[in-house]
């Protein structure tokens, strides 16, 4: 496509924009290259700017359900149109595999579509309507439609380990334009080229279909421009999915504005998987290889990687973590992301190697050229629980423990049980959670119910026998879970369902259907 | 009833406690006189006893749908059981009308039957499933179960101007029962009796169906009190009503949390009201009617109160105000809930009497014995625009201006508009509010919609050609708004959709039905 081109520069409303000094570049990490050109970071201008346009929008009437779906249909077609120059930047950027990336951008774009089709079906957006009585006693009735709008402009923050589906036209900004929102979209400077392809693709959508410019804009930068933006006036909700860190930050900004707004920070967790003893009778073997794909998975990048691993201390909890081991020793060293997160994988590694109660299995040290091992280390479920039960019998809030932290990368960590009632009270301590899975015995087996029944208490999505990596984009996903898995347990960002976390309710009362807008 | 007395002692779990020293006394704002008993102020120990006993009912499975159902029923049948010593105590305690205080005794009861039929129709937590679909390409897609859950223990607050329908039984705890969430309340030091009592009410409810105790718990006291149930890390949601400075007080602790919580503050507004020449044109007189009744209702202590009217510089519009005017002068002084906010009140009227820019036109001096008489002012909506867009142009995020601040208590101010266009220019500019009122000629007339199109992105609901008081309970309402109307515009605190606020999702993979919790 002749405008799928990559200038470095801001899109403010559809129009480049490189008021600013300087910038940064895309880095390959796999050639330990920077790449051109330089992106321009945003200047307070460009953001006011953008924020602006996408106020005016907000007001306008031109953007209603049908626009919505039209919009998300051509901006899938548009993605497809730029074709292996997309994938190409994206893996340069990346190192993510092409074949991974392929997937993704069908993810993506099916994303796009599917929440198009949910729109024309209806699914989203139903109104609630109360016919007026004008003989109830001792007031009459008025009439009632209950309809949901825009909550108004999105800030969209880009992750780094989802270049195309959780980045400038990933499930966030779907959810957005599905809302009737206009959206302003940091990008993740770890993949701007990949991240201006798409944002041009959103702006040729935009204006094959006349909309106006405003709906959208991409700016480039890093913490400054964020803060910024999260704190404009005319931002009205924030979508993000990365770190604990860089979430809490953009939440505390948005929570302490004047007028605050609604962050999805969507933060990842350590997704416990408990191997109850009859699961480990019936297919040892296979829970080894599971476990082994499902934690080195695209490096581990994912926010549903298994980081913790809950096994019987017996023989048979043995030689499953015995398997693991030598399936984890066999996988070749890879690079990540970023060599920032190689960087930072290692130093979470090297914590648990400096931890008395917790014991390496197999953790090589230090990485070369930016590649990555995996990594696995045992304790006893015991010392986990204690230190559970100390910050609650310390009355903290935040029931932090190494045995819980989040190491972005494959690295795992086995909690040994004594028993299936140790696994339970475990499981009663469990700070939130985006996933947790139960392995059992086919038929089932004592525990697996109060398991899965303590953990709905504490976590967004539980799996029966599988593995929590690879999440299904439906109506009926939830992926989110309760802080810090996400700022808000009660949304979630994968899924149609993810659409509501930027719709508002607006009673009219006494209003004929015609008048509403 | 037997169990109908008051104690002036905290309830935790049921039992009366009160370890504290001190306490505080009702005070009957008709007599002028503290009543009987003191209620002893919780301490840390009974505030801890009270979220630790809900955190475990939270983990415990005995209170499904089922159950949630049957104790809304029995806390409505126990309430109307007390009788008049429950309608004679919150008359002493808030000097309402008895007629009005069992008009809302009527709704609270009404409210908590509606929630539990709500449940029995199967209109709350409804599932959202996806079959399994061994088949598909390139994966297999597993079977997804997304039910609703309760997120916790709740916090809520009784609210100073409804005793009984936004206090102890109120829409914020019927909404977190229906959720299946256990209630801590800490009652409203204004209505400490009223409160008990329907506590009592509460707890032999759940009494009475065998339910655990745990499930409800009341504390006395202040803002220290507030402040540590809502940074308990057991407390996992929060339903206030009241002023915006202790919703915002309330949020911001919550906010700032190690592991943040939702607040759900319903803080009101100014609910102006747009009269469009054609509607000034058909029925001057009855709007003036309907407006001063609307004012006045309960001494216009209501969330909904009409404290701004916007209406046209003309002479048909100076005749309004005149009617509007007379018919104030002729209200007798009422009492407000409390001599503090009969203070608040006359302090409010006294800024608009020093603001150059507004013009008094029936503003009585002072108040006596805590009786306080409407008042009326009047200014140009040109001046009014101003500010606001001093403060957009200063990039301000909260758009502060004294002629949108609320005055609790039947103040009105009159803005007066040069043009349908004016009134337009003004909406555009509106900050959150709860409710807009648009009163225009019956068959419709220019600038209706597009003022109805304009608020809609402000307003949580907007009435044409009725009054703002007055607020339906039913599946159709939005009791809400965009900041500072309310902390989460997403979510209303008023009819079956305010369950919503304290259900969250969990996705269930691969998991049997009979299996599900």
């Amino acid at each position: 496509m002749e405008w799928a081109t990559i200038s470095g520069k801001n899109r403010i409303g559809g129009r480049e924009s490189s008021l600013g000094p300087g910038g940064h570049m895309a880095f390959n990490p796999i050639e330990h290259e920077a790449m051109e050109p330089v992106f321009t970071v945003a200047t307070s201008a460009e953001i006011e700017k953008a924020c602006s346009l996408a106020w005016d929008v907000f007001y306008s009437d031109v953007f209603g359900w049908a626009e919505r779906a039209n919009l998300l249909d051509k901006i899938a077609e548009n993605i497809e149109a730029i074709g292996d120059p997309l994938l190409e930047r994206a893996h340069a950027e990346t190192a993510l595999p092409l074949a991974r990336l392929t997937g993704e951008r069908g993810r993506t774009c099916a994303q796009l579509r599917m929440f198009a089709t949910a729109i024309r079906n209806g699914e989203v957006g139903q109104e609630t309507h109360i016919t007026a009585d004008p003989d109830r006693q001792p007031m009459p009735r008025p009439e009632l439609r209950r309809r949901l709008y825009p909550i108004g402009p999105v800030a969209v923050f880009g992750a780094s380990n989802f270049p195309l589906a959780f980045s400038v036209a990933g499930g966030d900004t779907a959810s957005a334009f599905a809302a009737g929102c206009p959206v302003v979209v940091k990008a993740h400077p770890a993949h701007p080229g990949t991240s201006e392809l798409v944002a041009r693709a959103i702006d040729e959508a935009i204006k094959a279909l006349g909309l106006p410019p405003g709906l959208f804009s991409i700016v480039f930068g890093g913490a400054e421009v964020a803060a910024e933006l999260v704190q404009h006036r005319f931002i009205k909700a924030v979508g993000f999915t990365g770190s604990k860190g860089a979430g809490r930050a953009l939440f505390d900004l948005a929570s302490r504005r004047p007028n605050p707004i609604p962050v999805f920070a969507e933060m990842g967790s350590v997704n416990p998987i408990f191997v109850l003893p009859g699961a480990l009778q019936e297919r040892e073997e296979a829970l080894a290889a599971g476990y082994v794909q499902s934690l080195t998975m695209g490096v581990g990048q994912f926010c549903t990687n298994p980081g913790v691993l809950i096994v019987p201390d017996d023989a048979a909890g043995d030689q499953l973590v015995e398997h693991i081991e030598q399936a984890l020793m066999n996988i070749e060293p890879s690079p990540m992301l970023t060599s920032e997160m190689a960087m930072r994988y290692e130093e979470g590694v090297s914590k648990l190697r400096h931890n008395l109660a917790i014991q390496p299995r197999f953790a090589p040290d230090g990485s070369s050229d930016g590649l990555v091992r995996p990594a696995l280390f045992q304790a006893a479920l015991s010392d986990a629980i204690e230190s559970l039960e100390a910050a609650l019998n310390a009355k903290a809030d935040a029931i932090h423990s190494d045995f819980l932290e989040e190491i972005f990368g494959p690295a795992g960590l086995v909690l040994r049980a004594s028993s299936v009632e140790q696994m339970l009270k475990f499981a009663k301590l469990l700070p939130g959670q985006l996933t947790a899975t139960v392995q059992s015995a086919k038929d089932g087996e004592n525990g697996l119910e109060s398991l899965v029944s303590t953990l709905s208490r504490a976590v967004g999505r539980i799996v029966l026998n599988g593995f929590p990596t690879g999440v299904e984009v439906n109506a009926a996903m939830h992926h989110g879970g309760p802080y810090p898995a996400s700022t808000d347990a009660r949304f979630t960002s994968v899924g149609t369902a993810a659409i509501d976390r930027f719709l508002r309710p607006v009673a009219f009362q006494s209003i004929p259907d015609s008048m509403i807008p």
